[in-house]
């Protein structure tokens, strides 16, 4: 189980016994969870488990001919030497470069097949009778039918929270990821409004920034972009016109883990009242930080930004939420109910570990000026936080670099 | 079901009644499948029945929170005016702009609620005994529990082949779309390879398409990339050295629309050896073009090829494939069970159409001289076929643009 040679794709490589992740930690979750037999299906739990691989040819989609790519990752409770790895033929490639640590990797093409694969190592292990945690979310209906038929003495539970809990906790190389992703997002987001004079549609923006993550080593995801007094979202062909603000609210990869932040820039020069509504908002996000530390409750983020908010004259147009992130948007620690997201905010009462990584944002949908919001990536670590991306977070010019 | 503010989205607007698909052909389809209502999930035939719509935020990921985004559209054979979506609350941007043609738009958040919306909506038109249409490997696990446990009356049966069906002729404006990918893909491979002089690894070249794609409005989906002598496809360390040879097999999407195509390139010029390997290829490419008329039985481009391959002196080491494609890398037409996905040949005796889509590539694996392969794109047309990013065939020179 050497995994030396899977180094170029490895991430997360901090566990002991040469495995990729904390395997102790794993397994004290699924006999928490009274799961014996893990058949792991997502691509960011995947990508977990096997020390950032995430296969490049299906990165970004999933479907050919009548079915679709199913990586699927068998673990075993307590014997990390009867793990397996089920993936697409062209994984072989991959597996001449040595970066799968299982001991056993198969392949097959379609969701039933290698389904069926995994069943079956299932079976030749003696767990035909075990509890079997699935992502429910995250696996097909017909291969999870397809492991009903095959193991109908097993029962199947849902393993997710066992899995988002094990991620919760990022190590030093995560960490390091993260820390890239945001500073890149916000880079490119700053070249982006300078680069742009007045008259730029938010399709324009959006394409731009695009580029400029891409141009950064990020895989772009998305970009939330208002313009002026507009608080609809989506690119369009809406302008960045003359004295506009501009919101840019844009989650970009590296690696697989996210940067997700929020920026502000105006076409000109913002008056006192912009200055004033900015600040607040400002004013909440640092009060939020002010008592992340190690052993902190999280709740304790919440009492700290709630009272500026419930003091603020924009009343229920501010919204403040704050939630863990990693390699998805919105993960463990989950602080509020009141998110987004909507899952219970059990980890408001429980004290923050350093590693965990938090998105904070406060947002302001002005019905006279517009949408003004701030998101930060904040680290929490032994006797403080360590805010990712920090740069940027007044009103920026637009055009200033512009040719 | 005005769809002209959907605009801006719509690439495959050629239906009648106002509807962006063909209807009538649907519900042909839905008719001979026995299907009476449909749940689509898959963000793909979304995509198509939405008119070219595919949600930003949730382009390239679907992880949220302890769930994820599932679109679901519900059609009911033969009434369009019974059409609903249900998204995301973010895409309520989307409504706001006028993108959905169907007469009711609801959102939530999580596979399980956005399901049981939509079950709840199928009940409520007296759909709830009816046989349900749904792409079983691409609706997760615990929404078919959903929908199964709201209708239990209902027949939940597959509609992928219906769907694949409907998408196999492309409209026009489809076309357009496929004809820009593809030559934008070939555009930036040629940049890539004349960017570069010996000493370049694998996995940089690969970041270099990747930017070069998405410069020209491209989304990067993958590169197979072979260097030297290996036939290892995966981006790696490996150099890109003085007198390799280099196959770049890249798929990036216009608008959904895949551009799928490879080139060669070698560092140097090539050896008369090098020349007529590729030139052979060459050959079985052009021949299996030859027959390609709406019309033509589809068994007739391997008919042409066939000899061809047979007669080589590469044996089995000599693999050629011909498929549809489209929104999906591998869909209809399906002329064969000899590709690398399979399925079955049912389309082999049938008439190809005009407006239908073919990915066909020759690939050597050489022992000696390493991966050769060409891949086209060559759409049918009433009276032959136009080749889509038809340029850069023989052996482009590396690093003749390098600074």
């Amino acid at each position: 189980m050497d995994i030396k040679d899977a180094e170029p794709g490895a991430t997360n490589a901090a566990g002991a016994g040469g495995l990729p992740f904390d395997a102790g930690r794993l397994d004290e979750l699924l006999d928490g969870a009274g799961i014996d037999v893990l058949v792991v299906s997502s691509k960011h739990n995947i990508q977990y488990l096997l020390g950032g691989y995430r296969f490049f040819f299906f990165d970004h989609f999933d479907a050919i001919g009548l079915s679709r790519y199913l990586p699927l990752l068998v673990y075993v409770r307590g014997k990390p030497a009867d793990a397996a790895y089920f993936g697409n033929p062209m994984e072989g490639y991959e597996e001449a470069l040595g970066k799968f640590w299982t001991p056993r990797v198969e392949k097959g093409w379609g969701s039933v097949p290698v389904t069926e694969q995994a069943a079956a190592f299932v079976a030749s292990l003696g767990k035909q009778r075990g509890r079997i945690g699935v992502e429910r979310a995250f696996l097909p209906a017909d291969a999870e039918e397809a492991l009903r038929r095959a193991l109908p003495d097993a029962e199947i539970v849902e393993a997710v929270v066992p899995l988002e809990r094990l991620r919760a906790i990022k190590t030093p190389q995560e960490l390091d990821l993260l820390r890239t992703a945001s500073e890149r997002v916000v880079d490119a987001m700053l070249t982006v409004m300078a680069g742009h004079r007045p008259g730029a549609t938010k399709l324009e923006l959006t394409e731009a920034l695009r580029r400029e993550e891409v141009q950064r080593g990020l895989n772009f995801e998305y970009c939330l972009i208002t313009a002026g007094t507009s608080t609809n979202r989506a690119p369009s062909g809406q302008v960045w016109g003359e004295g506009d603000i501009l919101s840019l609210d844009s989650g970009g990869n590296y690696k697989g883990y996210i940067g997700d932040l929020c920026r502000m820039a105006i076409q000109g020069e913002p008056d006192s009242e912009l200055e004033d509504l900015l600040g607040e908002i400002e004013a909440i996000q640092q009060a939020a930080r002010s008592p992340i530390l190690a052993g902190a409750r999280g709740g304790d983020i919440f009492a700290a930004a709630e009272p500026l908010v419930r003091q603020s004259s924009h009343g229920n147009t501010l919204d403040f939420v704050a939630h863990g992130m990693g390699l998805i948007s919105h993960e463990a620690p989950r602080l509020t109910s009141n998110g987004p997201v909507p899952y219970p905010g059990d980890d408001a009462d429980r004290p923050l570990a350093a590693g965990m990584v938090l998105s904070i944002e406060t947002t302001l949908a002005h019905p006279r000026r517009g949408f003004i919001k701030l998101e930060d990536t904040v680290a929490v670590t032994e006797d403080g936080w360590e805010a990712f991306g920090d740069g940027g977070r007044g009103w920026n010019r637009g055009g200033t670099a512009a040719g």
